[in-house]
């Protein structure tokens, strides 16, 4: 057996100790992690510095940014904002051990649907050492055990933060947190599927497309983030141009920036010219349809076949004239990636038509497609965004860390009993109680 | 773009506008599925009667079995008992639309997070023409296209209900139920990751295997059922007895049914003499590990070591003396499937210590594995039994075909406003609303 499967059998095997877990016992072990990484903070920041110093030589030669360099530094001040996620991390509602759902299903047959942990998460995420400890901390918090891939970049900060997460909970199951440093790790892991419950891929859409593409396991994410704002005939223009400023300007290289922008025929020539001078102040360059481009002489571009469907992640915008709100419908439904897409209307009644009509994670109404966050959400915390179907969707929090268990307790029922001639009959009465005082 | 291809397409289409179907819009289409079937019955039987014809040629051949000529069989009982399913079906509760939680998350911003279809729904079937009705009214109750592979011995069978299901519904949108009929369609199936959101396959365990590890498309399912049940030595002897006897012997040949029971070495003396007789009894065969054998002399044969592990469909069980409780969850999680796995004892905190260390969706205690079921365990009806963690575990009903999806109501609110200088702050008020009237 190779190491990569030494580490998540080991993980599957520290897994049961996890689920078992008390609340008390969790938090406890987060607050210990927590005090360990501010007083081992030398360690950590001695740990930063020699990857500092390598990124400096990466810099230098062209193969990471100034952007990266900047999220990769830790100082005083980052080491205190990670201990406090840590501890925010305590703070949150345990996910494990809700009763869902208790039934009686005849005289003393008693069914419990109780939340649980998947068991084995990896994480496979970007060159940030404050991501490594928010995602082992979300795993402790919902009893799972973590196969975490950071950032080459950033392999010494996580070996050290790894270190010592790992060393401050001597009495948790062993295994439980394991790192992962090579490539290859990160192949072979995808064929652990004996083992592995859940990854989930942070980063590029190549990246998660790839992963995706190369396991079985069930992958958490999303590739793309196309968002649609479609400005309806009924909309108010300084709403509208309101909105889709902000879903574009106010932070434009992450997935919930809005890429491109319908608008109703009968309202174009009222919201295209204030809109395109907006985005023109804002240096967005605007990228329209024909229609678009007779309506509005100068400031477009021409936008090509390729343009819908795009998500630039950057100060770029598709603008389009469009029918009716079916027509904004179909082209979000056939060049959206299910994300998030909102429509400007004073109409209620297109809107929720709109909403029910258009097949993504978060539909909007009024609102800027930004919002599309765990944090704003109010989920406490976040594990990732999936525009996938099953299991999670949207913004996921500490939730999408668990699944269901259902516990029966008996007084030694057997199903002959309920079968055959003069079967007894279940009776399903809903319990309020919880499956274990 | 192949013929499946295009089928797939259309089904994707569709479900644009399944997801909008109001309740009352899809009871009625069940009702008049259901009255469709009925005054159709003369032509559904007439194509049964054509597939059993073939049938009875298959089984002088050997091919298929009398027990798969009586699932295949129809008449006006068992179309009746159709019929009846489909209006059951009716009366369940939507699953889709229901608002599972609403906050505020600022002043006139409200998010609401509500149940929704997956979109198009997948499902490679047994040949039991009743199973088609089944799931297409499943599919349709939860607003979800369904492509629908069956059995090859109820090819006519099949065509002619999928026939008249698609005629008497002719204001659905059109595409929502397609048929497959041959295995290369369902090959392809496997890459059309674009239009198909699950597969729920339902069969021997080498084709769900099949299934799961040749396609990214999310499988809902169980490939093995392989149930413990562990006598403790606090058991009450009788009760342990008739548990994993009803467990074994009530139907062997099912996912639920026992295959190894563990005992522990302090009761084993008093447990195994009763639990073999009583096996002897109804002719089971028992294959005992080196203890048992050492103190049961007759009635036993020697287990394997792949017995272990090892899901019998028959009437075989393994049993196997264990230290203690440790032991037997331990053997429980390394040779198991995760199915259902079960507990006799009188001691209220041995039971709680094996529900919470052993993975199993399904965990009992004093109770025979066999309750593992949609039925019984009050679901209305089953989809499928999941092992696995992801989306759907243990027994599934219509909540296995769902997922949610947010809805943001705003006012024109810009993310902008809450971050910068003086940010205005969420208040994420939990709110009793619905999202639409």
């Amino acid at each position: 057996m190779s190491e990569m499967a030494e580490k998540a059998r080991a993980a599957r095997r520290a897994s049961y100790g996890m689920a078992k877990m008390s609340t008390d016992a969790k938090n406890a072990a987060l607050h210990r992690i927590a005090d360990s990484i501010w007083s081992r903070r030398g360690e950590v920041l001695e740990a930063n510095g020699r990857d500092m110093a390598a990124a400096a030589g990466m810099l230098e030669c062209g193969v990471i940014t100034t952007a990266m360099m900047k999220r990769l530094a830790l100082n005083a001040d980052k080491v205190q904002e990670i201990v406090d996620m840590i501890r925010n991390v305590a703070a949150l509602d345990d996910p494990v051990g809700k009763t869902l759902q208790a039934v009686e299903l005849d005289e003393g047959l008693k069914l419990f649907k109780v939340t649980s942990p998947l068991g084995v998460v990896a994480v496979i995420f970007e060159s940030r050492p404050d991501a490594l400890t928010q995602i082992a901390s979300l795993c402790m918090k919902s009893g799972n055990s973590v196969l975490l891939k950071g950032g080459t970049e950033a392999r010494n900060s996580n070996r050290m933060l790894y270190k010592i997460i790992d060393e401050a909970c001597p009495a948790l199951p062993e295994g439980w947190i394991q790192i992962m440093e090579d490539r290859e790790e990160v192949s072979e892991l995808l064929k652990l599927d004996e083992y592995v419950d859940l990854i989930i891929p942070r980063g590029s859409n190549e990246f998660v497309s790839y992963i995706q593409s190369n396991t079985s396991i069930p992958v958490l994410g999303h590739a793309d983030g196309v968002c649609h704002i479609y400005v309806d005939e009924e909309a108010d223009v300084g709403m509208a141009v309101s909105v889709c400023h902000d879903a574009k300007v106010q932070y434009p290289s992450v997935c919930n920036a809005v890429d491109t922008i319908l608008v109703h025929e009968a309202i174009a020539d009222r919201f295209l010219p204030a809109m395109v001078k907006r985005f023109k102040e804002s240096e967005v360059e605007v990228r329209g349809c024909r229609r678009v481009n007779e309506k509005v002489t100068s400031g477009v571009v021409e936008a090509a076949s390729g343009d819908w469907g795009k998500e630039y992640l950057d100060y770029i915008v598709a603008l389009k004239v469009v029918d009716d709100v079916e027509e904004a419908v179909d082209h979000i439904n056939a060049y959206g990636s299910h994300h998030t897409d909102a429509i400007v209307t004073a109409n209620e009644e297109t809107a929720e038509t709109f909403m029910e009509s258009v097949d993504s994670a978060s539909v909007f109404w009024n609102a800027s497609t930004r919002f599309a966050d765990g944090y704003r959400y109010g989920l406490g915390s976040e594990v990732g965004i999936s525009t996938g179907k099953i299991h999670a969707r949207g913004p996921t929090g500490l939730d999408g860390l668990t699944i269901h268990k259902y516990y029966l307790k008996g007084g030694g029922h057997v199903v002959a009993d309920y079968s055959g001639v003069n079967p007894k009959r279940f009776m399903h009465r809903p319990l309020d109680e919880e499956w274990k005082d």
